[in-house]
């Protein structure tokens, strides 16, 4: 592509509207342009990033057997009030009525319409598992689109649902889509990580969230430096330690700490090691109040105590409806508390041989608490695992702290479509069951954002070759001279005629200009062509990476220019 | 694709919904499911010959330099308010309101969209021409959806944008696009036309429709035995002939002609040929009556007439309109007639000898009329070609009468969006001046309907091999067989590997419902496999199109497959 025929006009300044590094790289390079709030057309140099990576998705999921169609965007109402989604859904859903007053949406999801599909299709256990897959526009009327396209409206995103006779066989589909989304990012050339992940309450056994890892990322996750685990941080298990199971030494011995209530406070004031102290965490659910110990240097991971409660939702207890149910703030601990309380406490307090807990008293906590002085309590993994922690699965490893962009996840959806309905095949002995489902998507759109997030410098973007638009360009620093052109035309056409994809700068611009556009750009190689090089028969190769730069013959740049490319990772097709 | 695997669970009966053979085929072929009226699933086997079509106009379009970006399909109606199709695009426009009540719709094309983008981001003459394309979901809310993807609400479109600095540069986009639709169209393996088409007032100097030729067309095209021009009946251009030049024989003689008002009745009456006699049609415009005439035996060009006249409509007058002005229904003619008339003429009329006309009276006509008794009249051309015409273009050819599906259209906009939408760029010389545009569309789902409705036969689809879902359909005949399993298995693989695209149908089945079956579904070659000619090293080879059946032997059926495919323009990517 030669850029004077092109539409790409790349902006000095970052546009004040943007505060994420995708965002401002992507406006300018002239990726995309708003049309409305969270709304944007794909510019021609994003289209060519996108369609490599719908390639890329394509490619591994036919590779695994899920099989392409295409659902409508346009969705009647009457479907998700099958579902109950039509109410639930809230605004996010971008509703309209057409001519004749129908009501429909813009598919934010396709549950539904797949449902729909596969219920009117299959009828027989012999026609399972069928996994389904699309690329399409979805719509989601988010309330604060921000971020460019990490989180806008309308967006691309590839979605997948399987359908299984049982939970075996969907666990099977479940991680034939887990290997494929290894294998997309992979050849996306993204660092990334598979994580597990909090499934809710709906949710199945398992689900994993496929995470780009960047330090802008939303999310943080933990993951071992030796084997495979790693999770959302919420969701991370913890090794836990065996409960101190020496002798008792004393009985707790109760002690004035008048106006110490938080850790720090009372670990100065008795002069033990915050490690050494029990953290009490007030909560309520719907129907009663609930107390999480966890030791004072940890922080608690909700999450884990949703779970273990099996609630949806968890509210922090304030002060006036503590003191109600007979809890004295700052001095709650688990000697003595009100009847009635529900008690939960992280095994890691209990190794504990004589810590230091609320007394459940003004002014006044015990120390030399032994574990066999808890009453009334059950044990649950409480606390937060943090970067340093050994790894819960392998022996050797230990946990290190990164920040994740969510670019795909894998959901065991189990029945909960397929009997709310009535998705149903009959099996061996002709008894009808629902079908077991799976859903897997990937954020096309967001996938191309978080691969910016992750590799890009002060100058620019640093494109992966598999997924960057052109794989390289060549600057001509002399438009006009013949010996320049000339050369620049050869081998514009020699690199396109190998399967390489040239952005030929052929406008007049300073040198300066050039170089700084180049880099902006981030196409992984820069080969510059100049007068005085050309003059010794050379043209200079710089790596948009590395930054490293070489001057190379004339007649040999286009071999090595492949051969770069290839160590890169490039596939030709 | 293995069938077993894959879903595609064809219909024997035709459903009684559809009407039009692509609708039931693709009914029965499992391509396409509705989900509301209009609106539709392209199931597996339709979305391979869709991603097939797109491919074809990607790298078609890609050729000439027109550049592929994505637009949003969901538009502010701001953009519509500027150039004023808000309010005339009428219900056709599905609108929508998002969670903040501001106004939106379901683009059903993009001309505000592009038009904003090209303003926002052009400024000089150097940086034009552009030609952008998109290929996109678009929804036209249609009063009767009908005939499957013939006419449905949802559908996919490449529409594609021309800005040039003046008509002679955007005459230069537009035959650019006219060559690469004709090599489109053709690599689709299509027989088609490209048409001249009316372009109504709005419209440029010219338009051309692509149509894909069928007999279950909607339009009427003619085209050339010889040459290459083809139009749409309404548009087609009539040789005519010079004016009859010889001396005048006589007066006109006036003849009583009681009741007699139709061509037929008066030829039969006066014992003459009805091409010797004038038929008078009486229409009105806005401002005046008109009268039109042209031989006897001849149709009216209604589109003619308007464009002759510069409306936009036209109306047949009525007997009591008629009468108003001094008209008398069944008699009027060129000779004496009342004032303030206009009178349009076609050249034929002027060269009959002697004709017969209506002489403005009762009951009357002249006979023995001469060119040179005609008065106050403008000439223009006005009757309809037929077929058997002879060619407008050149001496030898003659015209043909086809039906034709529109799958495409180019258009050239002039200025109508840059001027209300103000998308203007600078000379030379400084000057602001607006841009000239064209607009280039191709239904895409409708070109796979035409496919379907052009090549089909009683039993089922013939696909053309170059938007085939599959190329080559494997039937086994003895599935469980290890011999017949074995040796389809190899080919299978075999072929696989070479880049041919197979459905193996691997279910057990009658081979009378296997062969109706892969007939039914048009892939275009059939490989099948059975016991009994195995025993002979044999395969039978079937092309789906012409129904031609051979044995050939096991070791060469790959490559008499792919010899078969080549020739029927398969290229292998």
């Amino acid at each position: 592509m030669r850029r004077s025929k092109y539409l790409l006009n790349t902006l000095k300044e970052t546009p004040k509207e943007a505060v994420v590094i995708s965002h401002q790289l992507m406006l300018r390079t002239c990726m995309i342009k708003q049309l409305a709030s969270g709304i944007y057309t794909y510019m021609p140099f994003a289209v060519r990033s996108i369609r490599k990576i719908e390639r890329i998705i394509r490619q591994e999921l036919d590779r695994v057997g899920c099989i392409e169609l295409l659902m409508p965007s346009v969705q009647p109402a009457d479907l998700w009030n099958e579902s109950g989604r039509w109410k639930n859904y809230g605004k996010e859903l971008l509703r309209m009525k057409d001519r004749k007053e129908n009501e429909f949406c813009y598919g934010p999801t396709h549950e539904e319409v797949v449902t729909d599909v596969v219920r009117r299709e299959l009828r027989s256990y012999k026609e399972l598992p069928l996994n389904l897959y699309q690329i399409q526009t979805k719509f989601r009327d988010e309330v604060r689109p921000r971020f460019g396209l990490m989180r806008g409206r309308e967006f691309i995103m590839k979605d997948a649902y399987s359908f299984d006779v049982d939970e075996e066989t969907c666990d099977a589909s479940y991680w034939l889509m887990y290997e494929a989304y290894k294998r997309i990012f992979s050849r996306c050339g993204l660092n990334f990580r598979p994580v597990e992940a909090d499934s809710g309450l709906i949710g199945g056994d398992y689900t994993h969230e496929f995470h780009v890892l960047a330090n802008s990322g939303e999310d943080e996750i933990l993951s071992c430096n030796q084997c495979d685990y790693a999770a959302n941080v919420e969701r991370c298990e913890v090794r836990q330690p065996a409960a101190f199971s020496g002798p008792e030494l004393d009985k707790p011995r109760r002690v004035a700490t008048p106006d110490a209530k938080t850790i720090e406070e009372v670990s100065n004031l008795l002069g033990v090691q915050p490690s050494q102290c029990v953290k009490a965490l007030l909560y309520k659910t719907e129907n009663e109040p609930v107390l999480a110990f966890i030791r004072g240097d940890r922080t608690l991971n909700e999450t884990a105590l949703r779970n273990a409660l099996g609630v949806p939702e968890l509210e922090l207890l304030n002060e006036g409806d503590a003191r109600e149910v007979g809890l004295v703030p700052g001095f709650v601990g688990p000697i003595n508390a009100p009847d009635g309380l529900s008690l939960w406490v992280d095994p890691e307090v209990l190794a504990i041989e004589a810590s230091v807990v609320g007394a459940n008293a003004p002014d006044a906590h015990f120390t030399h608490v032994h574990p066999s002085h808890f009453a009334n309590y059950q044990v649950t993994s409480l606390r937060q695992a943090f970067a340093g922690d050994p790894c819960p699965r392998c022996d050797e490893g230990v946990l290190a702290s990164w920040r994740g962009i969510e670019v795909g996840q894998v959901f065991k959806l189990k029945t909960k479509y397929s009997e709310s309905m009535n998705a149903s095949y009959l099996d061996e002995q002709g008894h009808s069951k629902p079908m077991v489902m799976g859903c897997y998507g990937i954020g096309v759109t967001r996938t191309m954002a978080a691969a910016i997030e992750q590799n890009h410098d002060d100058a620019g973007i640093i494109w992966p070759v598999q997924i960057a638009p052109f794989h390289v360009t060549l600057l001509s620093l002399d438009v006009g001279s013949d010996e320049v052109d000339g050369a620049a035309e050869t081998v514009y056409q020699a690199l396109t005629d190998r399967g390489v994809e040239v952005l030929y700068d052929d406008t007049k611009g300073r040198p300066g200009f050039k170089f700084k556009d180049a880099d902006l750009l981030g196409i992984p190689i820069q080969l510059v062509f100049g007068k005085r090089s050309l003059n010794q028969g050379l043209v200079d190769l710089k790596m948009r990476g590395t930054g490293e730069k070489r001057s190379v013959a004339l007649a040999e740049c286009v071999d090595e220019t492949i051969a770069a490319l290839r160590q890169q990772g490039w596939e030709h097709h």
